[in-house]
């Protein structure tokens, strides 16, 4: 993990040549992520919660992080690295106030999702996305991958900027 | 529904005699609430997310909402009033910021769970739970019911007071 750290590091200082060559150079994959190929995983809305949050600021989202099996298992059971195999999904909704439930509690308290702005996976592939971690990154926007690549390379160095006792990943379990 | 929305005006009002006795008087059922005799949902935080929320105020919680499989089934198809059996659990944590992500985004943005609060739950049988409108609840800390007849007197008149275009449920589907 130090060599994903100093190649991460390398890049935010500008001079990461080649890090974030595409998979299949010279072949566009419309359903897929850039850089990552990361293609939207059928049935995530019906994925287990592993936590919510708030976050504020520019974002201004509630959103939900929900595991495919094999991730719900290792966040239960404390395993990390996770195993490959396992994907975290990221959902993410306008933060907005209800006016419904307000008028019921009587004063201005409920804050709940508004449209949904988009949906992130994180897939745990050791070979694959060795360069980063082991951790290849896909946004959605209306089941569409968002096709930025320049998004796409600002994931890994985030990622790689929290604890890595939690395998770089920023979500912890709530029970 | 008036039939209920007028009973429970007159327990607000204060003249509701015999409108909550115990379902199975004489006897006291530690591991049910009080009233509704509901039971801890066994599997309940494997099931499918419905939405998420943030409660300020005096709560100040971040929650998630979950639902059995016909709980669900009645969001994702708009059934509405839910069918016997649909069952919602709303789970409640303290409203934390979490220093580790804003150390990472650079700034005060990211609130998460904290220690969870409590876990309701919402029982939908018409003919068990006809005096209040169709629902049983229950209220559920560290896994145990909370005793208070008290607190289960305010369940069913502050539910009857939300639209009951959504069969006085405050949680709406986040897609």
């Amino acid at each position: 993990m130090r060599t994903m750290t100093l190649r991460l590091v390398a890049c935010i200082m500008g001079s990461c040549i080649g890090a974030f060559i595409p998979l299949a150079a010279g072949s566009v994959d419309d359903d897929a992520s850039p850089i990552f190929g990361i293609r939207l995983s059928a049935g995530y809305r019906e994925w287990q919660l592993i936590s919510v949050a708030h976050e504020a600021g520019r974002l201004n989202d509630i959103r939900a992080i929900l595991g495919n099996d094999i991730a719900v298992k290792a966040y239960r059971e404390g395993t990390r690295p996770f195993p490959d195999g396992a994907i975290i999904a990221r959902l993410a909704w306008e933060y907005v106030s209800s006016a419904e439930n307000d008028a019921v509690f009587g004063q201005a308290q409920s804050f709940v999702p508004g449209s949904p702005t988009n949906v992130q996976f994180s897939v745990k592939d050791t070979k694959k996305f060795a360069v980063t971690g082991g951790w290849g990154y896909g946004q959605f926007e209306n089941g569409k991958p968002n096709r930025s690549e320049d998004l796409m390379k600002t994931c890994a160095p985030c990622h790689a900027a929290v604890s890595s006792t939690n395998d770089f990943v920023f979500t912890r379990y709530a029970p």
